[in-house]
């Protein structure tokens, strides 16, 4: 995305899916709580009345980013329409990896505000992947994993292991390449219903 | 715990662990950022300034609290000196699970203090885990599953789904029994390295 010109002439929607842009590109290079009012002002050439207008404060803003950047997250691994559902769920597990590899420094943002931040943070966060876990049933999972609540922990396990998987294989892509990762978090899902 | 008496004369080492069992004490009902200098003060009868004498201010003493929590948890789930790699593996799980089950709200309180904290508090839980890792290769799990930068990988992602596990487990216990519980988590190691 390039630099917003300034007082540039904008629809309220256009305007404030600006700032979330822009709130998504500052969260991609440092926390959460280093986003201050004073720093979209100025990324943004707007005044502060502006964004709390269309934000209702910092932590508003702040939670819409998170939002945002979720709702991005999840449409980023829409399982493809075509394909079984043990495809779909590779191609969608092959575009989750490819999002925090490509976003990691968002992606960590992410964690860290859901973690440590208050409740809607947390609850954002939360749904998103229970959404994400709930979608592989809309795609049919139940043939091929069942359904139950045993499965269903598991599936949230496997989550929270791909999500480790991923981010601590950006920090050493010696540990195998990008095709064993892949297989492995793909694999590793029907893997861990078995033992159920 | 019994709740300790104000002004009771203790050596510096003696009081200095009082303070640290009291934060222990107070992070298992509240998030770290909860506990005050003035929490401290009250809850154990003590002055400002020995607070600061021992911890180097608020800050210092919570990174000390989460140091101490952390290393309860590894020495609370150290695995038995009898028994096969595996099954010292299964003993250690099943301690870890039950350190979870035990100190729930503690537990959430340290991996929020982690994922949200700052560098300190990140390297204290991070150095935890790489540490109860790392155990397993003292125990002589390299025997079963490997050594091979893959391999570790993969328990640094396994240790990820099972606090995920047990954590969700914890709010809802009817997706399966304890015993299932602690089989699914001892079984996924081996299975997981299996598919790598």
């Amino acid at each position: 995305m390039t630099t917003d010109t300034p007082r540039t002439r904008l629809s309220p929607d256009e305007r404030r899916a600006q700032l979330l842009e822009l709130g998504m590109r500052l969260f991609g290079s440092r926390p959460i709580e280093e986003i201050s009012i004073d720093l979209v002002m100025e990324e943004a050439g707007v005044s502060r009345g502006l964004i709390y207008h269309y934000f209702d404060g910092k932590q508003g803003y702040r939670e819409a980013v998170v939002r945002y950047a979720a709702e991005d997250l999840f449409a980023q691994t829409a399982p493809p329409a075509e394909g079984g559902p043990m495809e779909r769920l590779a191609a969608s597990t092959a575009a989750y990896v490819d999002y925090v590899v490509a976003n990691e420094a968002g992606y960590r943002s992410l964690v860290a505000a859901a973690a440590g931040g208050n409740e809607a943070m947390r609850s954002i966060y939360d749904a998103t992947f229970e959404a994400m876990g709930e979608r592989f049933y809309d795609e049919g999972a139940a043939d091929v994993l069942g359904d139950s609540p045993a499965v269903r922990l598991v599936i949230r396990g496997w989550q929270a292991m791909v999500e480790k998987l991923v981010l601590t294989w950006c920090s050493d892509r010696t540990a195998m390449p990008r095709a064993d990762l892949l297989a492995l978090v793909t694999n590793s899902l029907p893997a861990l219903v078995h033992l159920t």
